[in-house]
C-alpha cells in the first residue's frame, strides 16, 4: 500500500488534478492520497494558502471580507467547473469558510489556523468529490476522524502518537482515501497547522500509521540533485540516498521535501520517494534507512549563508567546569537556537543563523557573556557561509576530507571553520559568504565531474 | 630586570646549583631567583618532594617518621657539604620539619601541602645562603612577606590579585632575592601549594607582579621542540612562539612549561624564555604576545592519547533549544571536564580524556543521557588520539587544513573528527590511537622536512 501525496503545484488547476487522478489510478497499490491547498499556477500567482491569510488578517481587523472570501471561493469554483463538475462543490466551500470566518477571534494564532487550514480541507473534499465524480470508489477523510491528533497550544504542534491507532484504520477503509494535509486537531477538537510544507508531514504520518510499502512525496521537480541547480549547471540527479543524507542537505538549503516530515517515516523505516506530478515516469529520488555508500561516498553538497559566529575566548577556559554550559544557557535564555559549537582549547564559537539573531539579542548576549564568563575577548562576526559535503561514505573512507579541503584551497579561500564529528555523515566547512560559490562549484567538480574525480 | 626559576634538576645536586649561580650572575639584570625542590640526580633518583609526600603520609599514619626525615635532611645536607659550606643549614631544616610534622593533621589536605612545600622553602633557604657564603649580596623572601597570596580552601588554589603590590617591591630589595616555588599563604597565614609544577607558575606571577622585562624559566632542554622527540628524530627547535601557541601544545601533550604558569606572564605581556641551565648559551624558546606567522605558519604538532568520545544523536536535535545545554549540565553534574564537542545537525559528540572518566560515572552518564534527554543513540568510543596542528598561521593561510588532510589521507588512516574553530591557532584531528604516530610523522614531514614542504 502506497501514500501519496500531492504538493500545491500538482493541485494547483483542474490540468493537474487530472495528472493526479492518472497517477492515482494507474497503480492499484496507491491508496491513500494527501492533498496540499492549490499553489501557484504561474510564477506570479498567488497560493490559495495566501488568499486565506489575507482573508483571515481581515477578519481580524473587524474589516469586510467579502472580496478576499469571493478570491478564495472563486479559485475552488474555476477548478471545479474546469473539472466539468457543477457548482455544489464551491457552494460548500463558501458555506464552510462563512462559518469558519464566524469563529471566536480571541486566540488570533487559533483564528488563523483555522482559516488557513481551509485550503488543505475543502481541497481534498473537492479532490474526492472529482474521483466519485469520475466514477471511482473514493471519500474524503477529515483529520478529526481520521485521528491525526495533535498537541495543544502553547507547546509547539506536533502529532500525537495515540491517533496512530485510530490512522492505521485508513487501510481499511474501500476505495480511494483523500485526507488534506497541512493539519490536524487536538483532543478537544482544535485546529492546528503545522509549519509550512507541513502537508510532507500529515503523508509521512500516515505513511508510519499505515505502515505503508511506500511514502510517495509528488512535487514539481524530477528528484533531488547533488547539488543547487541554480548554481550548479545540471547537477546529477540523486537515485538514492539515505533518510540521514536527506536531512543534512535539507537542513542545509535543500528545499525538496521538508525536514521534519521525514521523522515518523524514519522512525518506520518506510522509504520515501520523491517525484514529478508533471513526468511521473522519471525515477525520482528514493530515501531509505541504509543504501552502500561504496557506490557513492558523496551524495551532495550544500552551501547556505547567513551564519553569524560568536567567538568567545578565555584563558584556561577548559578548567572551569561548566563554562560551555554556562555559554549555552545564555543562549538558551535568550531563546537563540544555534547550529555548532566548535572549540579550541580555550575557545568556543558559538554559530548561529543569522536570521534567528536579531541585533537587540546579539547585543544582549555579548554583554551576559562579559558580565557572567569575563571571558578575555568575544568577537562576532557575520555573513559565515556553511558548505555541507554530505555522504554516508564520509566516516569509512579515506582521503575525503583532504580532497575537500584541497578542493576549497584552489579557489584560494580560507576556511575559517571545520567541524566533523564521529560517526557522522558530513563535514562542515564554515567560509566567508563571498567565497561559498566558487567553493561549491570546485567541490562539485572534485566529486562529481567524472573527468575531475581523483584518488 | 629578569626572573628567573630553575626547575628541579636545575637544584638537584652542588654541581647544578652552582650552574645556577654562574648563569645568574652572569647578567647583573637576574635579579629574582625563584627555585623548585631538589630533584632527580639520575633517572632512578628520587625527588625531595616525593620524600616529602612519604614522609608526610607516615606521620598522618601516625607511624614513626624518624627514617624518612632523616632521608630529606641528609639530601639536603649532602647538598651543602657539596657546596663546602657547614652543617647549619641542614639542622636548620631538621628543625623547620620537624616544625612542620608537629602541625595539627586534622585537615590532611593542608597538612600535606604544608610538608610538601619544605621541598622549596628549604631549598630557596640553602641556595640564598650559598649565594652569601661565596660573598654575593642575597636573601631568601618567603612567601608570606613577600605577598604570595593564594586563594582559601575550598577552592582550587590561585593566586590572590592583592598580592601584588607587595610582590612589586621585590625588584627594590637589594642583591638577589631567591623565592621558593610552589606555594603560597592565604590570608589566615596557612600554606597551600599550586599543582604539580607550580614553581612556574610561582615565577610567572612574580614576573607579572614585578613587570620584568623577561620571565626565564631554566630547565633540562634546549628548548621547546616542533614534535615530540621521542617519536621524531631531532626534531627543529622552535625559536620563537605566541603564547597561545605555547598553550596549545602544552596542553595537548608537550610537558615543557606548566599549561597554567602562562597566565600571568601572558596577562602582562612578560616574554618567558625557556633555557636549558646545562647549557645555557643554546637560544632557548623565547615565547611572547606576537610573531610574524609568515616566516612560520605551522609552529608545532602535539599528539595526545587517551580520548574517548561520547557520541549522541538524536533525529531534530536542532529543534529542540537547550538539548546541548542540558547534555552539557549532566557532564557538569557529574563534575567531568570535557575538551571538544563537535556537532552535526541531529548529533554531538563528546569528547573527554578517558582517565577524567571512570568506568561507573561513564556508564551513569549513558545512563542519565539515555533518561533525560531520550537520544536515538548513544555511542562511546574508547581509544581515540587527538593530533594537533599549531600555528597562528593557520587562520590567514590557504590550504593548511587541505596539506594536513592530505598527509594524514597518505598513511591510510580515518580521520573521524576535524574541529577548527574560527580565529584559532589549531586544527585538531580525531584519530584511532593506532594511528597516532604514522600520523604525528607525515605531518611532521608535511610541515618541517624541507624537501617535503609543498604547497
Amino acid at each position: 500500500m502506497i501514500v501519496c501525496k500531492f504538493g500545491g503545484t500538482s493541485v494547483a488547476s483542474a490540468e493537474q488534478i487530472r495528472k493526479v487522478v492518472d497517477i492515482v489510478t494507474s497503480d492499484k497499490d496507491r491508496k491513500i492520497v494527501v492533498v496540499s491547498a492549490p499553489g501557484k499556477r504561474f510564477s506570479e500567482d498567488t497560493k490559495v494558502t495566501d488568499l486565506l491569510i489575507r482573508l483571515a488578517n481581515k477578519a481580524l481587523a473587524n474589516e469586510n471580507t467579502e472580496i478576499e472570501l469571493s478570491d478564495v471561493v472563486e479559485r475552488f469554483r474555476s477548478i471545479a467547473q474546469d473539472l466539468g463538475m457543477d457548482g455544489t462543490i464551491a457552494d460548500e466551500i463558501e458555506l464552510d469558510l462563512r462559518d469558519r470566518l464566524a469563529k471566536d477571534k480571541e486566540d488570533t494564532l487559533l483564528y488563523m489556523d483555522k482559516l488557513k487550514a481551509a485550503g488543505e480541507d475543502n481541497n481534498a473534499k473537492m479532490i474526492a468529490s472529482y474521483f466519485q465524480f469520475i466514477g471511482m470508489e473514493a471519500q474524503y477523510v477529515s483529520p478529526k476522524e481520521g485521528g491525526l491528533l495533535v498537541s495543544d497550544r502553547p507547546e509547539r504542534v506536533r502529532a500525537l502518537p495515540e491517533g496512530d491507532v485510530l490512522l492505521a484504520k485508513l487501510r481499511d477503509l474501500p476505495g480511494i482515501i483523500v485526507f488534506p494535509g497541512f493539519f490536524g486537531y487536538t483532543n478537544d477538537g482544535t485546529i492546528r497547522t503545522f509549519n509550512r510544507g507541513g502537508s510532507d508531514i500529515t503523508g509521512s504520518i500516515i505513511a508510519a500509521a499505515t505502515e505503508a510499502d511506500l511514502y510517495e512525496n509528488f512535487t514539481d521537480v524530477d528528484s533531488v540533485f547533488a547539488a543547487n541547480p541554480t548554481i550548479i549547471e545540471n547537477p546529477v540527479a540523486i537515485d538514492k540516498m539515505t533518510y540521514r543524507e536527506m536531512r543534512e542537505l535539507a537542513y542545509a538549503g535543500f528545499s525538496v521535501f521538508h525536514d521534519e516530515a521525514l521523522i515518523p517515516a524514519f522512525r518506520k523505516s518506510i522509504p520515501v520517494s520523491i517525484k514529478n506530478t508533471n513526468n511521473p515516469d522519471a525515477p525520482g529520488t528514493l530515501i531509505v534507512r541504509e543504501r552502500d555508500y561504496n557506490e557513492q561516498q558523496v551524495i551532495g553538497i550544500a552551501a547556505d549563508s547567513g551564519f553569524t559566529t560568536i567567538y568567545v575566548d578565555k584563558y584556561l577556559m577548559n578548567l572551569e567546569i561548566g563554562f560551555g554550559r554556562r555559554l549555552l544557557q545564555i543562549f538558551e535564555e535568550e531563546e537563540i537556537s544555534y547550529e555548532h559549537t566548535p572549540s579550541g582549547i580555550d575557545n568556543l564559537s558559538i554559530i548561529i543563523r543569522t536570521r534567528y539573531l536579531p541585533e537587540d539579542k546579539e547585543q544582549k548576549i555579548v554583554e551576559r557573556i562579559h558580565k557572567e564568563l569575563e571571558p578575555d575577548a568575544v568577537i562576532v562576526e557575520h555573513d559565515y557561509s556553511m558548505i555541507v559535503l554530505v555522504g554516508e561514505g564520509m566516516q569509512y573512507t579515506t582521503g575525503l576530507a583532504a580532497r575537500a579541503a584541497s578542493a576549497i584551497a584552489r579557489t584560494g579561500s580560507n576556511i575559517d571553520m571545520i567541524n566533523q564529528g564521529s560517526s557522522e555523515v558530513s563535514l562542515v566547512f564554515g567560509v566567508k559568504k563571498q567565497d561559498e560559490t566558487k567553493i561549491l562549484k570546485e567541490l562539485y567538480k572534485e566529486f562529481f565531474v567524472e573527468s575531475f574525480v581523483q584518488l
